[in-house]
């Protein structure tokens, strides 16, 4: 069996942790100064066990086996959520650089932007062939608007050729990543087998109201956009429940009322509202009922109310016999404290699966913890799943 | 009586509209370039019309009258909302200014910050002995964060003395102002007269939960700050209706989830809240609701929520001699065409009326816009109201 350094892999951590470090955490969006350091010093780490490094036109980087195949693709991504935690994304790519230190044949990667500052997978999906230059035209940052382009300049990428991978030279691509909740943590487990990534919709709701004086304008000839908002939502809130599946969860992570004063009648409102489920009829029943109340509310209030899809991905089942191998192995490693689990999170995998055979591999989060620079796992399941994944890997190679 | 030029009047808004300009409206936040740029094209204008200018260490602009009283107190505001109206808060300080040209004995003050980019009501209350030094040193700009006193140093202020008003000096203080509203609009009325200010109770309302992945998290496990939120405005909503006076309003004007990322469990949200009434007892009962909800909610929701006081100011009565002489000029000139009126907003007047008596007039407000670019007032609306409060200031003065 190939051994894997245990110790090497969490000082590998450790060091990436460093870079734009962030009280326990680390703050590295994407193609930011930090974002970039830890790209170069990824390259080296790959350098080191001897692969190929390169990075390519999206900000991938890739560590490509000089070796015969058949080869194996392992990886996830590099740059943080903002203020976010040191793992999330930092141990699927180190995890490959472990396994390439075992001498396993594996090629490593870090998908640029998984985290979506700039827009949605645009490092798998490009390195897929699904990233028109089009769209790269298009994206700007989440938080401070800067294009895309301007952003890719800024790193030094403009220019960079964005190769499209083989799939014919993998058996298969694998992901390590944090669990992000804590079905593991509350049942005392110590690894995840996932089954499948649930898809992810994803809108923005625009209301036009009238911005209008707080003092000057009676309730009854207010066209309030913020409480368009917070009627609809609130309608949501009690319409879903009716609808969901058992795992569906919906989120509103922004509400941006303009201008935001505290005496001004908002004269426009724009939410972001996501739900996520791996059954795609959840999904489309869901998509119905949200329509509906922003219908319902266009009829009773004086605001216009407009819908706009940001992303609708399709859920990804794991590979059966990729699980399998994952599943030997965690029993080997951690009987009776792994199980199978879907993964709520959208990752790289979801992406891969489309062209190759894929799985992953959750670690317990601490409390749940992720986003959010509190995010750990205790060194001891760290060790223990890099183990699993190694072993899984070799059997999978061999099988 | 005295001759007002209402030409002239008219021609100096107009100038004074250059600075800032934004679209048809202005941007003249509190302190910025085009604020000072304002206050200093305003003293220019006071010296013009015989009046000794100064500018005091909060930024109010004072023009004082040279001869013999009984004196009248005449303005308002000059800075801006962001991207605002040219009239709001203008119109006042020029009809002071009108009055002095036309030689009335009048001082003439533009308050600094009545829109409240800093404080709330941070130059009437210096000029009445109601602002301490203390309060100037923890106040910051509500958008971007600048300490007050930063922004007082770098717009010149800074070691200036603030003055206070001799309230002895003067017979009343007279402010014009638009309506912000729709109420003289409707009735195909000219002119408001005032018959006192409402109060306004301002609140920020805290509401911690966890920051969490939006995917990792089951809707059972989360502590949605701004799930939280949308239900407690949406009580609100439901709530306030039953409980309020006939005139009352309420605004919720920013809700902001922390972080405010699509894929994240908001961990933090802020909302701002308000509402205005004339009526103290109205006001109380509104307050003691709101906190019952909150309340709820800290028992309901698995988030924490708490109630910060930012402002509860008084309801201020309008003087009943400077009421009448207001309605015997609009008599004069709009004779049915006017009408007694409440103020929904708040103004300096409300300050001024504590130590003085103090009135109100209130120009029409085209489609009842304002805090926005597109406010507006018809021309001879504004020269007819000009009218009215010279010819009211002067038989004020005999009376």
């Amino acid at each position: 069996m190939a051994q894997v350094d245990t110790d090497r892999f969490l000082r590998d951590l450790n060091e990436l942790r460093k870079i734009g470090e962030y009280k326990t955490g680390v703050h590295r969006p994407t193609f930011s100064p930090e974002d970039m350091e830890s790209r170069h010093w990824l390259m080296e780490r790959m350098r080191e066990c001897g692969l190929e490094a390169s990075i390519d036109g999206i900000g991938n980087v890739f560590g490509r086996h000089k070796g015969p195949g058949p080869h194996l693709l392992v990886g996830s991504h590099i740059e943080s959520q903002n203020q976010a935690g040191w793992l999330d994304g930092a141990l699927g790519v180190m995890a490959g650089v472990a396994l390439a230190r075992a001498g396993l044949p594996v090629d490593v990667v870090a998908f640029a932007d998984e985290e979506g500052h700039y827009g949605s997978f645009i490092g798998s999906r490009s390195l897929i062939g699904l990233l028109e230059d089009s769209e790269i035209d298009t994206l700007t940052n989440r938080y401070h608007g800067k294009p895309l382009r301007q952003a890719l300049k800024e790193a030094g990428l403009e220019g960079l050729p964005r190769p499209r991978l083989d799939p014919a030279r993998y058996k298969g691509f694998f992901e390590m990543h944090i669990e992000q909740g804590t079905q593991l943590e509350s049942q005392n487990l110590r690894a995840g087998v996932v089954t499948g990534i649930v898809a992810i919709w994803q809108f923005r709701i625009v209301i036009e109201g009238m911005q209008d004086h707080a003092g000057g304008t009676t309730m009854a000839e207010r066209k309030d956009a913020g409480l368009t908002a917070v009627r609809m939502l609130a309608r949501i809130d009690r319409e879903f429940p009716m609808l969901c599946g058992p795992r569906t969860v919906w989120t509103c992570g922004r509400i941006a009322l303009d201008p935001g004063a505290p005496s001004i009648i908002p004269g426009r409102a724009e939410v972001l509202f996501q739900f996520r489920d791996i059954d795609t009829e959840v999904l489309e029943r869901l998509e119905r009922c949200m329509r509906s109340v922003v219908q319902e509310m266009n009829r009773t209030e004086r605001t216009v109310s407009t819908v706009e899809v940001m992303s609708r991905s399709k859920p990804a089942p794991c590979d059966p016999a990729m699980q399998a191998a994952l599943a030997e192995a965690a029993t080997k490693h951690a009987n009776g404290q792994w199980q199978h689990m879907p993964s709520g999170a959208g990752h790289d995998a979801q992406y891969m699966a489309r062209v190759m055979p894929a799985a992953m591999l959750f670690t317990p989060s601490i409390n749940g913890i992720s986003h959010h620079w509190a995010e750990d796992t205790k060194e001891e399941d760290l060790a223990l799943n890099i183990r699993i994944m190694a072993d899984a890997a070799e059997a999978f190679l061999r099988g």
